[in-house]
């Protein structure tokens, strides 16, 4: 049997830029604990995997909209208290981090949610987030990587310094054995750690490690460390061929384990496809044009700020021609190849999810194509991007996972309390001790 | 009228070191976060105004028993959520994190709890702490001092990144105003953070800023920065004399605020004064006597291992002819001096709060030993250190609390929902933006 693995990743008001506009977005309730809860709660009716936070160091254009709000170690505490089954996943920086204020942190999370937590982790981007850690501008790549690397191995090695079996509780003798909780005396280029760390080894064994990376190291460390992979993937050949290349990679790392690979996917679900695209409609009419015709301008290195907003984008240069950044020109050359939007259509798609697969219709419609993916080797569950919150989460939870229920594709109990059951992957074992 | 604060400092199963030694110890529990809500919660219903975590970065010898076992900013993120008027106080180390993660957690939190937190900002202490962050031993006290004055001016500027009025949630314009969400760019010794931060404006205007320095630079500290002082007063003229010293220092400061300085206070209670010193006596039973007396043999430089437990204590050499380190030396001939202990006794004694102040007896009995500090000059509150978990701090919640009520020097209920209002602190202004 197939069973999707399904991943809610929150974002502000919707991963739509402009979602925060509506007449009837949440935007005042960004700071308020309670709506975080109360997404929280939706997804978990919805049966799913896990809900997820991004992060970023660096608030950007405050302007447009919002990005952050809530800090998300610190977010995902509060929502274990919220929830009983549900994985919460946060992301952290490598880079911006150290292992032991990071181990360490999610090893409490961990211990606070009876085990289901999720580290997704980054390399982060931006030279204003480095600038608020001590560096002068973002490191370069392989420096990124090479750390990464490091951070996890020592991170691993401190999640393993106390032994399943350390703590005794023995009132008469000894609290823990000192010689199951070991030092782990790492020394590298990048860290210098000696351990055991002050938490006790987790409910999980240690966290689930996600990984993103799209570039060749991103891609390498993702096999090497992922249990489960975030995908950027505009259809489904690009699907498969990023999920063939992952899983090719772990193999070659002689992991043996099955690494759930999960796409984006922004849904607009309605009872009609009209309905639905009505949906998209509104949110897209929310967008500043200016702003955003100033940015795609940018994109696509021509000036558009007299084209018809309402009428089909006109035909654009090849990719060969292009002389700008490729990978964005191309994803609005291939929106442009394959759906013939018109020009406010396209602004909207590249402002919800940009690279990522929308899917707009029905809820059978919709059930109907995650299922072909995932039958069709291009994913194994999906990172669901909702476009706006709560409405678009509610949408899918209450619409396309019943449909998907009934074609037997996903649960429709929790069958087990932690993220690693949810993903069906094992416990680790101790490596000390 | 003088009002009492009260801190409730919550330490494992509590300060007594042999305390998760008792059968009715609440061990088990430690990593299991309905036990903290429920001391969280005891706390709250007796209106105190802060519970409080102290923090350490290395889990020491953990045969002797617990210290550590949750971090404290994710454990005070949960406990936010099931409470809602009293303060959330823990130590974050200047040492061992930055201004950028530290001020951003503590404003998330500041959000989450309403304007409940507080930070206590410490240098940290133990060469194996350093070590977990890739330090080779822990940097000399000239040097943590200096780098704290540094990091607390960091995390005060990044906290006023974001005017109070910054957020528009302007549907049709800006979520935000740019103006109003400027850099800090701070360029110092130790740190390089240019802002702003990724939260908006705290409900606090920020986190209230605890210190306990003992130390000259300590004092200095926290006299020009901290807005509430942890004291360590052995008896009423040792607590006359530092917040004599720490008020003038304030003064000299050019600083106006009311800075409340609260000594530790260990309590035994109960309805009469022998259940409540049986009550201690059972406490210092559970202490394991081989390991206490080779403690008290490196304290006092002579061993002691053939001397009776239940005799009273030998007359020691005084302290001018004491070579070792001289503060615990000293606390030991007071205790000797004041008590005639037996050996038990006083093993006791310095297996619960140390240097702080003991108080033995009836619900009256404290509160009139309270009052007589709080009038002449001694604290302002007291920094409550329950020698058991929650027993001790039931005890003072539900005894001493209802006869401070009487006396009308302290709240019957909360007038405040925020940390600030109810140390009577004024809310900062935003020195930017
Ligand atoms: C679903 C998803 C979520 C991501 N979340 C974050 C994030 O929160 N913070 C971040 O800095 N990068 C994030 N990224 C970016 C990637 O992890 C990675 O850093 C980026 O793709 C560049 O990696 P590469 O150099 O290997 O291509 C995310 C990527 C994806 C696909
Ligand atoms: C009530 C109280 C709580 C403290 N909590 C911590 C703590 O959690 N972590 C820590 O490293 N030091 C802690 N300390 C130690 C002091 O903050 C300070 O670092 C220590 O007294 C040495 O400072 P000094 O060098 O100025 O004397 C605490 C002290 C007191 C009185």
């Amino acid at each position: 049997m197939i069973v999707i693995h399904l991943n809610a990743f929150l974002f502000a008001c919707g991963h739509h830029r402009a979602a925060w506009r509506h007449p009837q977005s949440t935007v005042e309730r960004l700071g308020d604990i309670t709506y975080w809860e109360e997404l929280a709660r939706i997804a978990e009716r919805g049966k799913l995997d896990a809900i997820f936070f991004a992060d970023g160091h660096t608030p950007q254009n405050v302007a447009d909209g919002p990005r952050w709000f809530f800090e998300p170690l610190t977010l995902l505490a509060a929502l274990s208290r919220a929830t009983t089954h549900i994985g919460l996943i946060s992301t952290v920086s490598s880079t911006f981090f150290t292992p032991f204020h990071a181990a360490r942190m999610l090893a409490s999370l961990d211990h606070m949610s009876h085990g289901r937590i999720g580290w997704n982790v980054v390399t982060s981007m931006f030279d204003a987030e480095a600038r608020n850690h001590g560096f002068e501008a973002m490191p370069d790549h392989d420096w990124r990587y090479a750390r990464a690397e490091e951070f996890i191995a020592a991170t691993l090695a401190l999640w393993d310094s106390w032994a399943d079996d350390a703590v005794l509780n023995d009132r008469a003798g000894a609290w823990a054995m000192p010689e199951r909780v070991v030092p782990v005396n790492h020394r590298g280029e990048h860290f210098s750690v000696d351990g055991p760390l002050t938490v006790p080894r987790m409910p999980q064994g240690h966290p689930v490690l996600f990984q993103a990376g799209a570039s060749e190291q991103g891609r390498d460390l993702a096999a090497r460390r992922a249990e489960a992979i975030y995908a950027v993937a505009w259809d489904l050949e690009v699907a498969q061929d990023y999920r063939r290349d992952i899983l090719r990679r772990v193999r070659e790392a002689s992991r043996s384990d099955a690494v759930p690979v999960m796409p984006g996917l922004v849904t607009y679900v309605a009872s009609t496809e009209d309905e639905a695209r009505a949906k998209q409609r509104e949110l897209d009419e929310l967008l500043p044009a200016a702003t955003s015709l100033r940015q795609l301008a940018s994109f696509i290195g021509q000036d558009c700020s007299d084209w018809d907003l309402d009428a089909p984008v006109p035909d654009l240069p090849p990719l060969e021609t292009f002389t700008g950044p490729k990978g964005r020109y191309a994803t609005i050359l291939r929106i442009i190849e394959s759906e013939r939007p018109t020009l406010r259509g396209l602004l909207g798609r590249l402002a919800a999810g940009g690279g990522h697969c929308t899917m707009v219709g029905t809820p059978a419609s919709i059930a109907d194509r995650m299922e072909h993916w995932v039958r069709n080797g291009g994913a194994d569950g999906f990172n669901l991007m909702p476009p706006s919150l709560p409405g678009s989460l509610e949408d899918f939870v209450d619409h396309v996972v019943p449909e998907l229920q009934r074609r037997g594709l996903f649960r429709r109990e929790y069958e087990s309390a932690t993220l690693r059951g949810h993903l069906g992957l094992t416990r680790p074992e101790c490596r000390r001790g």
